[in-house]
């Protein structure tokens, strides 16, 4: 029987993933330095191809945010090439003995990191994810099936023609990177119940995206990256801190997964807390939806919020506000209308600190820090694949040993039960 | 718009799974303790209810060994209650901080364990299974929701019942374990489907149910259990300690996962080997399915083996036999044949040993020791709730860690980006 095209990557995988999975260090590291180089001496073919997207883009009226999703400048690939030498200084993950002990029949037992195997990654319309995820998954031993949005297509399959020759160049088999060769929405139902192939599916994107992949997909998937994220800013709380963790979750890069957006605050600081927040917002030109009490203190230019703007991930410079009575209420809320993915309490108070932390089910739970440092640079994993919201498997920031899993190695001399 | 009765369950579960999930560990302790002695002390109760099961089971001419797994008597009983015990002296998992570190800006993170939430089991004529499962996950943190097969459902019904008084009575809502009151085939489709409310679905029992639960759920799935294991016996092997793994795999318990289905034999040393294997195995009259080679050694008393063989989880007195060339044509066998579960070497080469190892893609691999040890308790864990067949999440015997999930806690003083 004929394989679909699908099919055929995943087994071109299969095939050569045990030869990744026992690459030494060195040699993986080699073919990250191939990979890096060539990114920069190949420049001007990669601007090249992004020019056939951008000229796409333009043709479809894609709005100028898109378009700037879209672009690869040299910057842009200096910056991605140097992602990849960054990835070169970090541990090796693969054979990393997790644990080890004896048992008192004399087996000896050691908890191994390895690969997964073979990751599928669907994503949109940023083509420096075509690198990003190749790398990283290379890196802990894993084999990548890329599907990329239509969009950046012809930048995809140029980046990824470079990434196969780079790893080729060293000995390694350049199957262990590939590109889906179809953008249809087929090729991509085909790629999330290729389940005899892949073991690993991560969908990179939007909310629709996520949804879809986790609704239709047979393969393991991991979620990434919903964030509808809410500060808490409690009555005892520092307000000029709750000001700026506010203002930093929101305005500093409005448009990822752990930007701010919702504040809840107690009502015994709302009349003072709020215009010092709304001052500060208006430097950015926040758009605030609050609730009648919120309007009420700071008047007409606050919108009215709807259950929409609660469940709302803006990713903008959008803010929806709320007064509550109190730590439950606000727990409540988050518990209604969060995506578990980071939440915050701006508090002195150490029991509704250790509170907050305890009940607020989310990946990461902050007690006076703004929700920006959900990241695996900013936790100091060096890299990161995205952020998981699920609690199955990684929760947070993944980096290379999420990528992995593990292997019990057994030893004995002649043990029976 | 109403709930079906499996979202009302899922509906409950997700209602009180905060109040478990921090609760105290003395307080998850009464709880079993309470269990324990309810078990014990209602045994009469719950014998009536299997009863009901057994009359149907002769009824409906169930074989003799799945009347055996249906049976509940005093002492199978009390071994319930003694497991559920034993789990009360484990440490406890939800709470702990697996690692904990300082950034350079003073962040302070913390990854600890928290339960995953509510957990369904999908699971077959077992009765102890509800009490191993339910009492497993509530140490864990996390409520239950038990799926049992029809032919046990009047003794699963009597024992989630004790459970569940014994739950209420120090404290804890009763829904934290809960029954599927509904047998059909439909009540375990709508249970895989329940995304909204299950945060995993681990399927106990054969393949067929477990490959049905694995293409059918949208819920995350963790498959345990289907074990095709492999010895090799390698031209190096120390012959009489190789006949006693083999033996102690395929006889000490053929009806459970690590049970050894396949011998794989250097050819170099299968003259001398196969004789010494028959006779030790001819005292348990283990039926062999052996190639042309192995036949022309030990004669038509061994059976023709044929694809079939090769693939087959026998869970019973057959073992197939093959003459291999060389450890990789072992190694490639088992990639072909393998349910990635326990395998292993019997060995004196260094090398050969340490390439196993490495290039057998199995959740335990062993060198020179039996497969039987692929096991919570021997592994030391205390309790397992299977063995777990796939990468992601959890892989080998899954204790009380891989039932929970972890949270981070970030503690700042206004840290911003």
């Amino acid at each position: 029987m004929e394989l679909t095209h699908i099919e055929q990557l995943g087994a071109n995988a299969k095939a050569v993933a045990p030869t990744l999975a026992s690459a030494s260090p060195m040699l993986k590291n080699s073919a990250l330095a191939a990979i890096a180089d060539a990114l920069t001496n190949r420049a001007s073919e990669i601007m090249e191809a992004n020019q056939t997207d951008l000229a796409n883009a333009v043709e479809n009226h894609m709005s100028q945010a898109m378009q700037d999703r879209l672009l690869l400048n040299e910057t842009r690939i200096k910056d991605i090439a140097d992602s990849v030498r960054k990835l070169i200084t970090l541990d090796e993950v693969v054979g990393k003995v997790d644990e080890g002990f004896v048992r008192p029949n004399g087996l000896q037992i050691r908890k191994t990191r390895v690969p997964l195997g073979v990751i599928g990654i669907i994503f949109e319309s940023r083509p420096n994810v075509t690198v990003d995820a190749a790398t990283l998954c290379m890196k802990a031993g894993n084999c990548v099936i890329l599907r990329g949005g239509k969009e950046a297509f012809s930048s995809n399959l140029c980046l990824t023609g470079i990434m196969r020759d780079a790893v080729a160049s060293v000995g390694l088999p350049a199957d262990i990177i590939q590109l889906v060769q179809d953008t249809s929405r087929e090729s991509s139902n085909q790629l999330m119940k290729l389940s005899r192939y892949l073991d690993v599916l991560i969908p990179r994107g939007g909310a629709g995206l996520i949804n879809a992949v986790a609704e239709n997909a047979t393969v393991p998937v991991i979620r990434t990256g919903t964030g509808n994220c809410h500060v808490f800013v409690d009555e005892s709380a520092d307000l000029a801190m709750a000001v700026n963790i506010v203002n930093n979750g929101k305005t500093q890069r409005p448009s990822v997964c752990n930007a701010v957006e919702s504040v809840l605050i107690h009502r015994a600081v709302a009349q003072q807390f709020l215009p010092m927040m709304k001052a500060k917002l208006d430097e950015h030109q926040v758009a605030l939806h609050g609730d009648d009490d919120t309007r009420s203190i700071l008047g007409e230019c606050v919108l009215s919020a709807n259950e929409d703007d609660y469940a709302a991930e803006y990713l903008d410079y959008q803010l929806a506000v709320k007064i509550v009575d109190s730590i439950d209420e606000a727990i409540a809320h988050i518990a209604r209308y969060g995506t578990n993915h980071s939440e915050c309490i701006v508090t002195k108070s150490l029991e509704n600190a250790e509170r907050f932390q305890r009940e607020v089910d989310a990946a990461a739970v902050y007690v006076n820090a703004s929700t920006r440092f959900t990241d695996g640079g900013e936790f100091g994993f060096g890299a990161e694949i995205g952020i998981s919201t699920q609690k199955l498997h990684a929760r947070g920031p993944m980096g290379l040993a999420e990528l992995t899993s593990v292997k019990y190695l057994i030893n004995g001399d002649g043990q029976i039960r």
